[in-house]
């Protein structure tokens, strides 16, 4: 929603993407290796002296690396979270060094299923494996060593992101100070699951998806990523929004007797753009490992079905936000978090932010939630003090 | 839900659909006209002398003639509304003439896009006009007529259903004594219409769809049908009831470490299996000609869009219902029904059932749903006097 320019104030201005290449092997959750693999990523700021002020923003389901600022000075579009990172901005380049990467098995320049196999010589397609959130955060533990942070000041994300920062904390906790969860969950629900699986049949049934091999037949499946698309905004907005948006006003045709036109409603109108926008550039194999991964993700399955067993192993201090009209994940899905942590006695503060922008709220430039984050994150490391560690826990 | 037999206590037993033909022309509201149609429609218990105790159920969706008893003695399905028609039940058989129909458009045996033109011996598919919800009481008069039936005692539906019910009560006030009308609403809401758009783009994407010449190719879209109803379902139950009903409990594969099979959630199994069966016994064109019935069903916009201005048309008593969980329908787009009744003067009772089955629940044995409906019903037409007018207002 952010309208800046490359010169507006508080934008982290040109930025330019890097590859970093892991020649280790990686081992992944569902037991396959992959001998050799690259992340991409972004910085803004700086890596203050005592490596003490880095921030890693985990990506959602369509995400990338691309979060602040522009490619060139004619990119109008920033990145995807351009409203809350930059000078000046709740996540504050003059204090903190952002990190932001393109998680394994996406499409935006990480090695995923459009990446080729040096092996074969062939796309990855649907023989990419089926990544996990945990196999998420071991990269990008990998890529913290590189860049020499030992430990981040905060791990953040929304939704999935959110999945990642809550499995950093008890994954690696002696590696996060702060980890920030918005818009999350412990894990989905049925009804979530169920509009995932929707979502992947729709891809799947789109005769253009040659079982994932879309790319070699020269194709794209673009109907069947476009619904999916569709169903995932529909779940991501409000019931309230949708209807102060659009309402039930006509973008073409009419209602009267003889009217030759089929009526369309504007939001009708307005998802299927979204859902085209979208099939023209994403990966329908990396959509089906993302909602999979969403799927699986379950932070206490490994602790006894017991999150507070999970929260044990985490050091650091959590932040917790929730949006009202979020029916996708709903303020009681944080709640439970804060029930759990609580329970672990971990320190916790929660925010439930009145918006009516459904699951999207996360994303937008609300002004008591980014006023929240920025509060919150002048305590992780005061501005005076970004060139000195602070508040280690 | 019911799990009643043939010989069961409360059944109607046996029944027969019955088809009507009629040869005078029917001028729709998109202004086609369709020279001569047939209704298929069933009835069940006895019509008094003074014709006073007939009912009307309004179908939804993808509702049909056959509301209640069985086929065959064999037949181990009874009709969609079994739990609430038949001797004892809510709508009590041994006082009501109740009368069920397949609506024009529909798939069931009424006709519609799998019947045959006349004037080209061709299938008419997509070719068939339309129909409106107004068109579908404008048939129903005529069944009516036919039925000797000048005054229902009342009419009821669910959903789409209740959508009809109100449209009754508006268009023919002198016709309708009591309205019945159960998780509906006066118009769809923007997510509504989002839902119903992807189902039926799911539908449209499917290659064997063929422009919706599908029978002609000898094929049938049945995985954008499933697709479609996918959606559909996930949007009729809460949340809450997937829950409870199928949690995260896997069906198949497994999360361990190094498993080959894909985990499958018990959700997503169920509803491949409900989208499955579905497709191989609807019709595509018939789905969505009902869900843009369902689109541009709007109760106020021929009384400038006020509500109250279009209730001030009707004569009868109006029951209102709704159940706490619906989201498709939620209990506000009901009590905004009540309220314009209010406005307008008009006698009306609200009942909200707490339930958690969402939507679906006005097709379940709910006790407190039951006993109102019974109870409101009985009111309607007392026993003693099932033969003896009663209760006009």
């Amino acid at each position: 929603m952010s309208k800046e320019t490359p010169a507006a104030t508080g934008s982290v201005g040109i930025v330019s993407p890097r590859l970093q290449r892991f020649d280790e092997p990686l081992e992944l959750a569902c037991g396959r290796v992959l001998p050799a693999w690259e992340l991409i990523y972004e910085t803004y700021g700086t890596l203050n002296r005592e490596r003490s002020n880095a921030v890693l923003i985990c990506h959602a389901l369509s995400g990338n690396h691309h979060a602040a600022g522009f490619h060139s000075s004619t990119d109008r579009k920033p990145g995807w979270w351009d409203n809350c990172i930059g000078p000046g901005k709740p996540i504050d380049t003059r204090r903190f060094f952002v990190v932001a990467l393109n998680n394994l098995g996406g499409c935006a320049g990480s090695t995923g299923p459009r990446s080729v196999d040096p092996a074969t010589g062939r796309i990855r397609g649907p023989e990419f494996p089926q990544v996990r959130v945990r196999d998420w955060v071991a990269t990008q533990r990998r890529l913290a060593d590189v860049l020499g942070i030992g430990c981040w000041a905060a791990v953040i994300g929304g939704s999935l992101g959110g999945m990642q920062a809550m499995r950093w904390a008890i994954d690696h906790p002696e590696r996060v100070r702060h980890c920030l969860v918005i818009a999350a969950a412990m894990r989905l629900s049925a009804q979530n699951l169920a509009f995932n699986e929707i979502a992947r049949k729709a891809i799947m049934a789109d005769p253009q998806f040659h079982d994932g091999w879309f790319l070699e037949h020269g194709t794209l499946p673009r109907q069947g990523l476009a619904i999916a698309r569709m169903i995932g905004h529909v779940t991501y907005l409000s019931d309230e929004l949708m209807g102060d948006k659009f309402g039930r006003e006509l973008r073409s045709g009419s209602f009267a007797s003889g009217g030759e036109a089929e009526a369309e409603f504007q939001v009708q109108s307005y998802l299927r753009y979204q859902g085209d926008q979208f099939a023209d550039n994403f990966d329908a194999n990396t959509y089906l490992l993302m909602t999979r991964a969403l799927d699986y993700f379950d932070l206490a399955r490994d602790h006894g079905d017991d999150p507070v067993a999970a929260f044990r192993q985490a050091r650091c201090r959590f932040l917790v936000m929730a949006f009202s009209s979020d029916w996708r994940f709903a303020p009681q899905r944080s709640r439970e978090i804060v029930d759990a942590l609580v329970g672990a006695r971990r320190e916790v503060a929660y925010v439930e932010i009145e918006a009516n922008e459904g699951h999207d709220a996360f994303l937008l430039p609300i002004t008591r939630y980014h006023d929240a984050l920025r509060r919150y994150l002048e305590r992780v490391v005061p501005a005076a003090s970004s060139t000195r560690g602070a508040d280690a826990p």
